[in-house]
């Protein structure tokens, strides 16, 4: 088990991202403005991760409050929502996390609940975010594994594996899934410039599974497809809008315009959590733009000329045509997206229990 | 005049592309062997411009050859060729020049020239093709400026440039000639991943020509297409097969598919010494695999956990399909390329002096 992150008594304990492979440290986010500094920081990433990173940031920040009366207790839930909803602005996760925090905190303030009470029941709430986090990973692994070759090689983009959830992942999930059931697959993971989760995150995490790894630059992805040695492509996602539009890390969708050309499947795995459904199509994301810095400089090194304008959006939007399939913990979802989605959305608010699969 | 490579009288001079854009640095290469060496370490890379340093590699090592007699000669001529021949599998050129020099050789030694008479030849043999070189490059500009936006973005991969050439440059050179005619050009410049020549040669060349420029991860170009932030699409090439295949940088394909799938044109410029007619597409070019640590480390710090196996192949194939036209210093070639491109060697051939334009 990849500890991701972890609710520990004196705070959120947190696998520190931006060290790995090669340095295996954590960081212990003991108030919920650390929490909001180590999702901004990218010490976590990942969108289902971000989403309980938030909640627990919620239940660390209530459970600090020295608030004597549920109105002064209302304000400061207020600024430790903003304060968490502030740190990136792309996955949705984040703020279905604090949304869904947020309501059992005014269902409980509603009811009359004490202080006590309501502290430790959205410490409760939050890891139960956590459990369902892994439960929904295991479960879009076995709606997806026969989707993948029996035997065969997965081209991913970025790391949507155990680090970018409380564990298993989700496209990473569905490979550990179909490996499990048998499936002989290599992976092909792009090194997802300019952050690297890719070579960094993907391959550490895969290989730590003995599921064997290859590492390619972002741009020989296309050239691998029209050589025929990529049977398969998942990926994650950080917001699919009611069309199925997915917002996922930056280069996702050139990949997607390869499958496409080259006639192969293009799969997103993601949890319902990542759906939004108020946002009718991709182009109504907001894409978060990151510091310059981490294009120009490598290791402290600067790499460009002075005076280079830089490009730097965190994420791209894949417009719903060149994805294949939807998996999703309930099931797999395909075109016409609009409706499958809705139909999706709709079971799960009159179904709220998981059905064991 | 950017001093890519030059002619001294104690060897061959090389601005060293390893070490910019901070530093500006040269290398001097006293003999034949170091030149091979400077080309295997691409301290100069780009089509062009290693086969005018393979060429003056020649005349270098001819030159201070201590054969007393044709035939001892005949056999250095024989090492020098084949050593400066290994050092790179995918730039026609190389071969071409090195070709070149041979039949100069073999024409004087046929016609008795001396020893001394056949070094001075071989020194002004090269020199003459670093001129043409350039001259080449003004042509292609000539021919291929208005093809570019008269107010507009250009996306570029890798260094087809001043850098890549022994001035002004193949696809860098269009976007010169188009903005010397008034052009407003905004480029955008794939870093080009493994070994960053767009982040850091092609921008810091533009730059020094005061053209602004954009860098951007090589993952990043097909959403700026989805955009419309992307007019128009001009490379290099490292090899264009008789059929118009053309071998350039790793990327290049997905950005030919990226430019097709979005209506974007995607020129190629390279000179004639590029079309190789002995190969009849492209899957028959040879494609350079490079040491596996150009993607692992950066820096010297590895980012790679180990055990993750490493592709890393220099260049990738177009196919003709993709490619909107080939411009070249005799002209623009546009599809049938099988056809055009036989036509323009045929009169190249039967008419070896460029016309002015």
């Amino acid at each position: 088990m990849i500890p991701t992150l972890e609710w520990l008594p004196n705070g959120v304990n947190f696998l520190d991202q931006t060290k790995l492979p090669l340095e295996e440290t954590y960081v212990l986010a003991t108030d919920y403005k650390q929490v909001a500094t180590v999702i901004r920081d990218m010490i976590v990433r990942g969108a289902p991760a971000i989403g309980v990173s938030a909640a627990m940031g919620v239940a660390l920040g209530v459970n600090q409050s020295h608030a004597k009366d549920i109105p002064t207790l209302n304000t400061e839930v207020a600024v430790i929502c903003d304060t968490l909803a502030a740190t990136r602005p792309t996955a949705v996760n984040l703020f279905w996390a604090i949304e869904r925090m947020r309501q059992r905190y005014s269902a409980l303030a509603d009811a009359n609940a004490t202080i006590p009470e309501i502290k430790a029941a959205l410490i409760t709430e939050s890891r139960l975010m956590y459990d369902e986090d892994i439960t929904a990973c295991k479960a879009m692994g076995a709606h997806g594994a026969e989707l993948l070759p029996k035997q065969g090689t997965v081209l991913t983009h970025c790391n949507a594996g155990a680090l970018a959830t409380c564990g298993y992942g989700t496209a990473l999930g569905v490979i550990r899934a179909a490996v499990e059931r048998g499936h002989k697959i290599d992976v092909f993971a792009d090194e997802t410039r300019p952050y690297l989760q890719g070579a960094r995150l993907t391959a550490w995490e895969l290989l730590h599974d003995n599921i064997p790894t290859t590492v390619l630059c972002d741009n020989m992805a296309g050239s691998l497809m029209r050589q025929g040695k990529i049977q398969s492509v998942i990926v994650g996602a950080d917001r699919i809008a009611a069309n199925g539009d997915t917002a996922n890390k930056i280069g996702t969708y050139s990949v997607a315009v390869l499958a496409k050309e080259h006639g192969i499947p293009f799969y997103v795995a993601a949890p319902l959590s990542t759906i939004d459904p108020a946002t009718a199509h991709g182009d109504l994301i907001p894409i978060e733009q990151r510091s310059a810095t981490e294009v120009t400089h490598s290791n402290g090194r600067q790499m460009t000329p002075n005076g280079a304008a830089i490009e730097n959006p965190a994420f791209d939007v894949t417009p719903a045509k060149y994805i294949t399939a939807i998996i999703t913990e309930r099931g797999i979802l395909r075109a016409p997206y609009e409706q499958s989605i809705a139909e999706m959305m709709k079971q799960a608010a009159s179904e709220p229990e998981l059905a064991a699969i």
